[in-house]
């Protein structure tokens, strides 16, 4: 009830400081019998890793991770899977600048308020040094979807500030330190960014994430639904201001006849909803779209006040991402298989005596 | 896990179909002491229900509620709270044509293939009948919260397909069937929609919800967020594709110099956050918009295919909304209701002891 | 949290008090495609009504139940089930006299103190009636182990005060009052209970319950253990004030060399574990031990305060049973059902694909 | 769903097997302010630590503690608690014959049918190895609640095999390694276990647990109750077989004119309840008796089977306890703990509004 744990029957629960001795988790749920090593989950943590180029945070940071229990000779048993990252470049002496005052944008205000006390350095439970963990996690969830149902759960980058980006292939994301599905606007984006950095400025941007390969009938009406869990969990990353599923804000302009997806003996015609009716997948690709707000934390004077309620004018320096959306990729990935894993095994738990149509779609 | 509970300390748990003999709820949690009766619970209702003007379905039907327990001598006790709500208008003999047929746009096809059994009668539990249990649940929170805390809930309508509404006043509102904040647009939306149910379609909408006098602290880092289970509330609704807070999509073409709200000793400047930073209530009024899709049931040939997987023509008759956004205003304050409730009570599960200080704003 | 939802995947959520409108629930996660009628509840909900003999309350109640939502066409949809159960000999002007006192071994004092505020009219929430809503429950989790596994569920009454009951056969189990599984002592039973009913007072007994044909591997280590969740539901019952699993508190006295059940090729050899280990079934027959206080109401004058805090004698007169055990048997039965029901689930949920190897035993 | 999460606010969720890296675990929903260090999670990790008397196993672990999170100078911060505890004496090879066979009255074949793979080396997750973590988490647990309300939870031996203890007082209890709480009984109880080991056997035992200072209220009705969350807890605990409450079992053969407690306005003038009414507690001790099975593992020869069904001679032999609930008293009063702590912030969600009247008892 605390908010630190995630899901139903597949769970993570989170702990961790972005200046603590170690972030970490606990897996449970996880079916047994799936091969599992740590390098497993390194490969998306690496992905996240910050100080990969000059457009992310320059924190070193190994992010190296360590499997507990839960794996043996090579295997899930079914048992909660531990795991830890120790935080190793900390600089705490960075940070005690910002002891006595709320950085505007960030939780600072308002967890002093909710708890009364503040670990304040580096945003300490708030930093997204935090979504890590849900990397590794998610990329426990990713294998096991692969592997029982063929799913694949990618995301890029959509959109930075103005810069729409036109989607062009899925082998392109990864050639790239954006996320960029389209290597022709990387030039573009490195500009942008440039720019955006020597204004001592940040940006937002847009991630799109697309699931393919979800069985039909995955979702739980009414609370439960496969699209409200999406959005719970996609709101649930730092800095991300909202989400939308298939058409969705473009839903608002569009007319019935348009909207609602046809179908036929060969399959939906259209997927103007996202993969999901009635909060249940069609098994169509499941498509969600992430806004993220610019990164808070920008080189400039701002207006702000310290613990006594005194107006102060700071800047936030140190290292910080100017489009905290680029690293993001990886996190809305295992956000969304972390539910979409979860969704499974509720779905199971109540309807395994059900015959499984796989449509035609 | 099934879906059908919402919260988890203030819960509702909803049960009931289209065309069953009932629906109904219970709320568990309610702290004891609330002056309650079923007309707190009928007000909400009533705005919710069908058959008010020409724009909404003509179904009809009372929604009377029924209070079976947990109030005693006119106050809640802390017993948990269950009403039900009669279906006096069932009309089966309507729905005996889509038996085998799935409407494109909704549930059906999703069903089948989930529990491989359908209730098909008016969507059965996939109706949106079912919200109003949720309105009369989240009378219960409004109630509460304004009493504890002086915080009031309303929602709008910002947009019906291209036409933005500019917000009037809270007044205009309750005026118009539309929920239109602004009087002076009401004929233009009346025209509109009679073009649209003219050309046998619908049309997609949004809709504003703004909640006022929230304390500063509420929301669970890091799952537990305000946001996070605002964006999960608001996406549970019938027909919603999209959520953001604040400034929400709009943030992305931002610059972090824009868009943090700088901080003074009289408050924040600005309020792009939407209330709520770090996952936490700032004390700011909490704003989140909501985007519906147009109305799936239109009296227009569209492609399906029934249980059997051969193609069909069908045209959806009957008591349709061409917006379905309009009736879902006091739904979607109701779902913040239900998301705020819970969180002061998980609030003050953990920090009853943390010494509030209520900041200007 | 509140306290009035009972299982995780397999839920039943109560409401209702002894002297309110109606009682009911809604079990939500019960698989799609099972044979309900509401003839199924009543047959487990009438073995529990009171008024069936001189040895239990005289309150006329129907115990007439209603479902509401969930089943279509005589199967249940997957949908939540709702029911009711009207109160209908409610006379509550019994019950004005003990408005402000407390009565010894009653909740009466407890709800006072926790809610400020207490619905005094035959002991409201407290009152067993609501045990009611649990058989009704009890019987849909029966009906589908039974369908699903071959699973059988039965409890017997075997001690009462002093009078311990050799177990002879389940069938004479249903042809006396007590539950009693030997007609040869049915007699003595009648006879002690006219004798404490003549003194006025009331005795303890103890319940015994058996699920036969559990498959091995349900139970979830290390919290959710199938012991613990058994000791949890019996230990919720009103009156209970012990449990104990197979050789239970007899353990203490037994040697090592006694106590493990060993295996053979044909199975265990013994049930001193009582059909579990390490929280997880063995396939053998599980077996628990239920301990009931005597009935607290009793018509001889008692010491007591009232609300002001002042002595006061009182008298418990009314509709009593003597020995509460006794309508309990289909109580104990109906919480074995719905902890070994939701275990189910979620042994199937993270544990679908592993091949079950059905052991002799 | 899986089981390795205890508590609903007030969270331990839990990992480790007994030999690999490290057991450790989360503690969720602690309220800020509290001090902490490791040293008080220390402190009764080694009271239940093996090796420290002949009477227990001599596995060499130093359990050291290691606090990863949730504390920031000195003082929780109401963020997650996440703590490892390094396994160091994991001698694998010791377990490798134990490979194929099941160990009697261990939960090897259970575990094998649950899940279909099994690690094998020391119980793996079901060795009591864990329960070291639930003592660490009950340590926060104890130190809020004695701070807060001036709660102490204390245990002790109370039986061994046939040998009942009589209390004396609670001084005893830390002056020899039975934690026996009359030093009078300690070379009896020698005496009696050098036999037990001699016989190359083991035996039961009994704990008894209070909890003082206990305001009244705490407790959720219906499915929540104090009760039956200790029944919950205790049935938990490796080796246990039966739990009961107050007088418990021996409410059987009281009368109802002797087992109500009467009140007086100087307070309760008996405590047959053991602290608890209608699930919630009364302001009196809450007294719980847990009965332990004697060890499974012993050095005689036992029949079993191995994985391929045949028929083997078995001798456990190793370092193991030949009493097992020695150890338990520490875990006991940990889980006594964890459930209380838990109680007080659901019991403040709800009712914080009500005015605690503090009775005299």
């Amino acid at each position: 009830m605390s908010g630190n744990t995630l899901g139903t029957l597949f769970t993570l629960t989170s702990f961790g400081e972005s200046h603590g001795a170690a972030i970490g988790g606990i897996v449970d749920g996880c079916p047994p019998g799936l091969d599992l090593s740590e390098e497993d989950l390194q490969i998306d943590l690496d992905r996240r890793k910050p100080g990969t180029s000059k457009h992310v945070t320059q924190r070193k940071e190994e992010d190296k991770v360590e499997i507990l229990s839960g794996v043996f000779e090579g295997k899930t048993t079914g048992a909660p899977i531990g795991f830890i990252i120790r935080n190793t470049d900390q600089r705490s002496q960075d940070y005690s600048k910002i002891k006595d005052v709320f950085r505007p944008g960030h939780a600072d205000y308002t967890y002093a308020h909710k708890y009364g006390i503040r670990d304040y350095r580096g945003g300490g439970r708030s930093s997204a040094r935090e979504t890590a963990v849900r990397v590794a996690a998610g990329a426990i969830a990713k294998k096991w979807l692969l592997k029982k149902y063929g799913t694949t759960i990618r995301a890029y980058l959509s959109q930075m500030g103005a810069i729409q980006i036109a989607f062009k292939n899925w082998e392109d994301v990864n050639k790239n330190p954006f996320f960029c599905p389209n290597q022709d606007q990387v030039i573009e984006l490195e500009e942008y960014l440039d720019g955006i950095r020597a204004d001592r400025d940040s940006v937002g941007a847009k991630i799109t994430v697309v699931a393919e390969n979800v069985p039909v009938g995955f979702g739980e009406p009414i609370f439960g639904r496969l699209d409200a869990e999406i959005a719970h969990a996609m709101m649930g990353i730092n800095a991300v201001k909202g989400v939308d599923i298939g058409k969705g804000f473009g839903s608002i302009i569009q007319k019935g006849s348009e909207h609602g997806d046809e179908l036929t003996p060969q399959g939906f015609l259209t997927n103007n909803a996202g993969g999901i009716l009635g909060g249940i997948s069609t098994g169509q690709p499941i498509i969600a779209h992430v806004a993220f707000k610019p990164t808070s934390s920008i080189p400039q004077d701002r207006k702000s006040i310290n613990t006594k309620g005194e107006a102060v004018l700071m800047q936030t320096t140190g290292r910080h991402d100017p489009c905290v959306a680029i690293r993001a990729t990886p996190i809305v990935e295992a956000m969304l298989a972390l539910v979409i894993m979860d969704q499974a095994l509720r779905h199971r738990a109540q309807n395994a005596d059900v015959i499984v149509h796989t449509p035609k779609i």
